[in-house]
């Protein structure tokens, strides 16, 4: 544990993030998301649920102000076309309250999205139990700290 | 790098940070200090002098307040004993600036502190070339940080 | 995820608990505790407490019958000597909820505890804030499973 | 060994079926099959038969509602057409007797059926001498364990 | 598989029962043995007894003429020492069945088996859930093969 | 080494032997075969020449009844195209006296044969210094062994 | 250290410019470039700013005089298109003071730059925070030196 | 050291020299050849010329029979096309007197050599410094060596 | 397989022989020898015999004339103190062809000899029927041998 | 290769150099020396001589100015005490060559050399055949290199 990091980052989890520069991807994976077998770096945090580490992932690093969309979810598949899932708008309330500008998020078919994964820096396999709780993030550009 | 991380600290070193634990040791190393051959983890900050790295570390983890020393410099030898490093007093300042209650240094000498040195957790090698400025630090006890 | 399994369980820590046998000790580490200089295997949990991972782990083994104390706390030192923590309670009413026997539990001063770590299977790391909340815990025998 | 766990899961094969998400798939191969050549991870199961395999891991994960067939038998070959291997009706009766609903078969053609076994998860290699006993099963959806 | 090995034999364990040489030991642990915090090499056969292993080690090497005792049980702790575990009739009796000699069995206390098996080439570990199912065999001399 | 197995084969041979399955593929390379830059596993039996090992091979596992061919050898080249081989004949020999049916071999060209053997499981690199020595085997089915 | 090697070179990063030869590339990025998921290789230079770490590579290896732009700058984007990166004058003098000839600098536009930047050698990561402050250089040829 | 092997032969590189089959590649590389970058295996022999290192090589094996050119030279390019390297006549003069029959060299120009070079078995990297002064040899057969 | 070296020696033996040094010691060991538990390193030689592989070793290196014993057998124990075994007359005999001086055979009790093969350099384990046919070999002097 | 670094020196040999610290050693290793059996890191310099290689590390760096002798050489054993090995003188005339102060050699008997070389932070394995060529160097302090 450190001073001002939040405990639920683990010290791998936080080394990938700094490790991650401007235009990276990470992906916030639900509990049944394949993160295994997709992931190229896989953290795992079992045990937690999905607005908690989205929470204490944008107090380390903002969104990507180069491109439209800087978050992507995956959209519901045919057969839950109805469903309107509850996640969504926590995480919007999460990254609004990071935010100055406003947001747009993308949405991406299960199987794309699953591509798009793939070629993300790491992902992060959470045991959120929501239907469609995953989050693909873009990372942004860090000004400069003092030493 | 990351949002509130000093840029002098590397991946690799925060995530040693993070990793130890209350009463863990970490050294920090001059240039000429046999940091390869006596550590059990080395972590490089070549082309960096020694206080500014000090200052970075001590914005992410207390000091221990179970002894009465958890800073500990190597004595000088005997061929160098009228030599006064200016370099503690920067040290001095550095961990008072950063401490409510005074702290003590102790002093090893130059085989004692490389034995006590090989048992630190890691070694952060920085390029400070004044003589005797190595230092071991021991990590204090972290206080709940909100999710 | 898998069914019957808590959440909190990774995958990691699943096979290291089935791989422990008769007589193997895990640490159940608070956030504090130097898990990683000291751990054989190191099982990060982090975010989470001490209570909602025993009471996980008592789910998948049983305690050691045949030793008189098979839970053991860290005593605490002599500068907190007055410090009544109460966690101890928490432990003691889970281990107690899936023993039909008493449990007794034993203490072992600051660095007795440690030496005892180190020769333990595994250590988890887990973000537990509260003071002295470290736990070691000894595999007891299970019975034959059905296939 | 652990409680509720068939003796006959492995530490690794646990932590293999753990880690497989929704939509990934592993095959219960038997004991001619190139396990080693095609799978990904392979688990050794040597000297058990596929049926009390499948009945395990069943056990612990659900088959995914979310295509006509969780379930794919490599055909019988040319050379073989009239061969009824009769241990697929014993798979059969495994199968429905974890579900509620009628879980629908399929069938690849052998080199087909190398080719999806390929990009599985995991190849658990049994010792089953019967022929044409191979079995690939898609992952389903696990929902929330309590802590 | 192959001709002529017992389909119980995994890849790994054939391999290390063929690097043994003379003198070396193999224990053949039951299922709440700590096997892997001991082991120096562990091959894992859940799911099987301690007789069937035995018996196909026994086809595969002979025990060792050159020391009185080339079989060694675990003996009875204190609390279980009215215990006749009926294993060990179970394991004389396949021993008997591979020898023209009289193989006499040794026993070790359970601490001092544990020192002994730390030292073997390797641990077989068994779901075998008769209590006391611990073995130690020595392997002995094989003669030349034709090529 | 172990009773019933040729001393020839390795432990680390066996093993590979072991592990393949129905339709797999091992060559069985002449001294100059080059075995290292081709093989995905490559075990060297220096000093040996091919019918030695082919022989030894012959009694661990059957050819594939499944297709035509499951022997393969490299044809002469256009420059050696007058030579017969010899040792063709005594590869033959040994097959025939392994086998109840007639088995047919065949004939790939250099490079062709090179493509082939890059796909097989493994390539046994003897020291046979005839020309044209080298040959492919495709494993085929094994029955059940008692245990 | 060494005698007449800048102390902001680390012994990694010594290895890596020595290991390369005419023409392979080296990436000098600045503190958000994404080295780590583009690099083949990375060396991090945390807390240092590019043109201390360009005079230091400088002092080691010419550049390519078989190409008209041995150096190669990211192009500033199209939402930044108005942006004349300063630090783009501080390279292009640091450069011109090591060479005899004119050194053309070249242009990429963003992910060509990236792709290009997959094929170099390595990537030095700095903490350089000023923008597009990337640069890839090619190295030249070296003549003897005395032993 | 052995008897009969060239000194300046180390252990890895005759080990490389004797894993190599008919047909397989080895490369010469001068000092600034990118031998890191492009070789599958890289054996430095640092502060070491062309010629002592060819005249070592051709003492353990022959060229290859089978081809016209067992040997290629990287071509000048259109800058250097004027350059008659002299190191090529001494490389011509080491190989006639190691063969009967006449060799002839072929040529490659710059990318073509470096794309042959990667699919070479292996890369020796030296120190030459005449410019040019890289090679490719292609292993012939070994005759029988008694025991 | 190269020019000069006996096709029995494998690539990584001749590496091991090339890296011993003066007065570093190799076991030749026979079948039965538990190489695989007391040997830092290992060599295979599967299928050959000890005589074959001592005439091979020492065409290679010179044995240590700075000792008196530069080979020592291991002595018959009590059991088989009437044995003679005929292989020790056909070492001395090789060793014999090799030297120009008398080489005196030195001889250790069997778990004396283990305890000298744990510190030798490497173990050569042959498939050497014969009994007490284990043999430790120390390496001489090796002369300049011309480029 | 680079700027102003002997040819001799290997890219892995600069990177160790450069990670001693003040105080660590390093052995020079003639031919016959057992170094892959003694050093704790070994890089391998085959084809060259003692003095050309101390030439080159001296460039580098400089010797311990805390200890009275910084040099140690192998005392002749007693068959050779009338050895006077011609290269001790050439190896004085080097370290003298480098010095403004009288360095004193100091002479360790050969198994405590050897003793003394285990604990080196590498070994550098030359090609040297002069008797008793071997030589430890204890590094000294570098002062600042400008960036």
């Amino acid at each position: 544990m450190l001073k001002k990091i939040p405990s639920i980052i683990s010290p791998e989890l936080i080394k990938i993030l700094m490790e991650m520069g401007h235009g990276d991807e990470i992906v916030l994976a639900d509990g049944n998301f394949p993160s295994a077998s997709i992931g190229q770096r896989v953290v795992r945090l079992d045990g937690h649920g999905g607005p908690e580490i989205l929470m204490a992932i944008l107090k380390l690093f903002p969104l990507d102000p180069y491109v439209e969309s800087p978050v992507i979810l995956m959209q519901t598949t045919e057969s839950d076309k109805d469903l309107k899932p509850e996640i969504w708008q926590e995480y919007r309330d999460i990254v609004t309250s990071f935010s100055k500008r406003e947001i747009k998020f993308n949405y991406l078919e299960r199987f794309k999205f699953y591509q798009r994964a793939r070629k993300a820096y790491a992902v992060v396999a959470s045991s959120e139990t929501s239907l469609y709780a995953n989050l693909i993030l873009k990372k942004g550009v860090i000004a400069k700290e003092p030493v």
